[in-house]
């Protein structure tokens, strides 16, 4: 049985931080999106909208916990085109999440599981299956499902 | 002039929620949306968003009623791939409604009448056109147009 | 009964210009789908896409008749950043249009009709519509709805 | 080893059929997809377009069989507000296609597989692993996940 | 040095308005946008979302000052479909901005100048680019260029 | 002067391939849209489509030579869910270009040059602006903004 860390269940505050940029590239968007994740907001992410003047646009979304969005204010005010943004604080709930490691004819590969009740969730690290998949020239979810496999073996779920 | 059961504009609060996701097909997203409204929530929808790392996501998003919630971050983090999920409370407001029926020569459809002050929305009930429609190998459009004149001549509006 | 000057169904071939520009600002795109409209092509639109590096992007769409695709490509490539377009050729098939026009309680609007056998589909000039749900304080919908019932009244369709 | 009634890949050609679509709303449009899968297509999909004038709208795109051109024209434009569409033909290359069951403790479960090459790829038929799903209060990827699981075990893959 | 009358950094309240549209046209819709940026909200967008029963369909997205919240929710009931509205408060910041013109070759020019600290940024007013661009036969990027040129040699920033 | 490589405007063909992906990740398919990337095709890209079932879903496109089809259509069979591709050649222009360097304060950058007839187009290459926007802490539209500058001033135009 894989060794497991256990965390609570969270329940906290963050951050949702919204900015509408219609004169602005997406050459230059992907390089906003780059830095938010590298300053360790939770996500940010582009939504497509239809703007006045027939013009195609996107809403930027930070999400991130409440100390940091002086930060990422400036951090959007100097790497956007956006004069001012906009924000509100959301409630939000995570599962009980705990990380394990499974070794597959592949390699070793890292697993993050969640727990709510009796309800458990297995997602496998990204980063390493797709490391994985380059090397043996497979896709993601080929290696994805082979991790899926060994720790379902193990845990006899 | 047809009989209407008038109810009062109402203003309430409605909850919000929304989790982002990029590790689950469309296919298995389809089923969720389905579980939601069958459980009751007021609406759910996919809104497509630009991530990190190339990846195209869905942003979730759920509006319900306060009492739901446990029910509803329940459902979500188990159908979905998400690990959390995030909310917040909005005002809302409703026309008043009313509801009433018109005989046309397809057969009687349904109609919900909002108003608000001296203003009047007329909508046909989308299942019954639907239904009709496909019986007689018509559009959508044909017969809620149908319905809508049978209203106007009724009501003299 | 409305006069009417039937114009034939027509097949014809019309081109469909690409390029995907993810190095422009929706603002100046707005203002290439004006210029587009204005030497008249049938149709441009933008479609959101997700490109390599992060970046949300469009992919502009134009669609003309062949003889205008030195000016369409010409066009394109002086007023947006892409440097480089591609297109082909597509058939196309046109209902039988005629058009006629209905006096309302709020003044004369521009019908088109489409005939296709024994089918027939009427769409009111939203141009008109607009300017005279403007006038009045009423939305597009109603002022279409009205034109619809007395065009049908007239045709007794 | 699974039972395998092995085809040959195909090649062959498709129409992809579009027409853009400002003057109908979701509601209708999704009657229209509908149908149109009723019928027999490939595929029917929308995709969000931005167009002149401030309009969102949807590009309809049909794929089918080339026999089915005109049954198609006719059902695009009898139930849509569209006064034409257009279209073109494209070369489509489909893998090597088989069809296998396999028991899980859930129930059965039909699995399509997919060759090309050394190359085999494997998925669950969505309708049946919905059903069972929904009869176990399970998500479907838990339902796909257990049928994939016990036909790697069945084919030693 | 171009002459600038510098205004603070401004941080109020805006509310932000929704309603979710799936029964009525793009065409319509352009409608409600102008009406509302007529208005006088800061902004109004569509953006593109998957619903229930196969609809595409749209979140309306509206920008104000909490002063205009009951125009708001009547423009919004009477011009589009929806029977009702919901909207939540979010806190602002603004750049502290600043407005200048500059003479390029092709005439004068409005800029927009937001200061945050340290950092500046300049935005070229966009009815005057498009409207030079469209009288000297360039593309509003070429316009835009010449402008922010001027203007950094004047301010040797 | 800047120097400058001129190269002749291209025409010639390019495959367009398309599959439609309901049944994968987003997260798997940035790893797809990299392998295509690094394997030399022009373009790659994702649209959000809405399909039946009420599934949110992706158009893959790839964009590549004709002496490619057989590399990608393998490419895309292996790494995605798809079972078929489909795909259509068109006709390409392209813009004569050159490429030259320029000296700005913040150091080195490429430039390339687009030329029809009249008219000239000059874009900052993305990867370099991006490393020096991140050394200096500056956007990608300020290093941009000043490689263009200094261009200008050279070439006089
Ligand atoms: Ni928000
Ligand atoms: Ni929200
Ligand atoms: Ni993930
Ligand atoms: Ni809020
Ligand atoms: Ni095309
Ligand atoms: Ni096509
Ligand atoms: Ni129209
Ligand atoms: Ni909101
Ligand atoms: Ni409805
Ligand atoms: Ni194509
Ligand atoms: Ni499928
Ligand atoms: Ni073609």
């Amino acid at each position: 049985k894989p060794s497991q860390k256990e965390t609570l269940a969270q329940s906290d505050q963050v951050i949702e931080l919204h900015a509408n940029i219609d004169d602005q590239s997406g050459e230059q968007l992907g390089f906003v999106l780059e830095n938010l994740i590298e300053v360790g907001v939770y996500d940010a992410y582009f939504t497509p909208v239809f703007m006045k003047k027939n013009r195609p646009a996107y809403q930027l979304t930070v999400i991130f916990k409440p100390a940091m969005l002086d930060q990422v204010c400036e951090l959007v005010l100097q790497q956007t085109s956006s004069f001012g943004v906009r924000w509100h604080q959301l409630q939000r709930q995570l599962m009980q999440r705990s990380f394990t490691k499974v070794m597959t004819k592949f390699g070793e590969l890292s697993l993050k599981i969640g727990q709510k009740g009796q309800f458990k969730k297995v997602a496998v690290e990204y980063d390493e299956a797709a490391r994985i998949a380059r090397k043996n020239g497979l896709s993601v979810a080929e290696v994805m499902q082979q991790a899926l496999q060994v720790y379902d073996k193990k845990s006899m779920r």
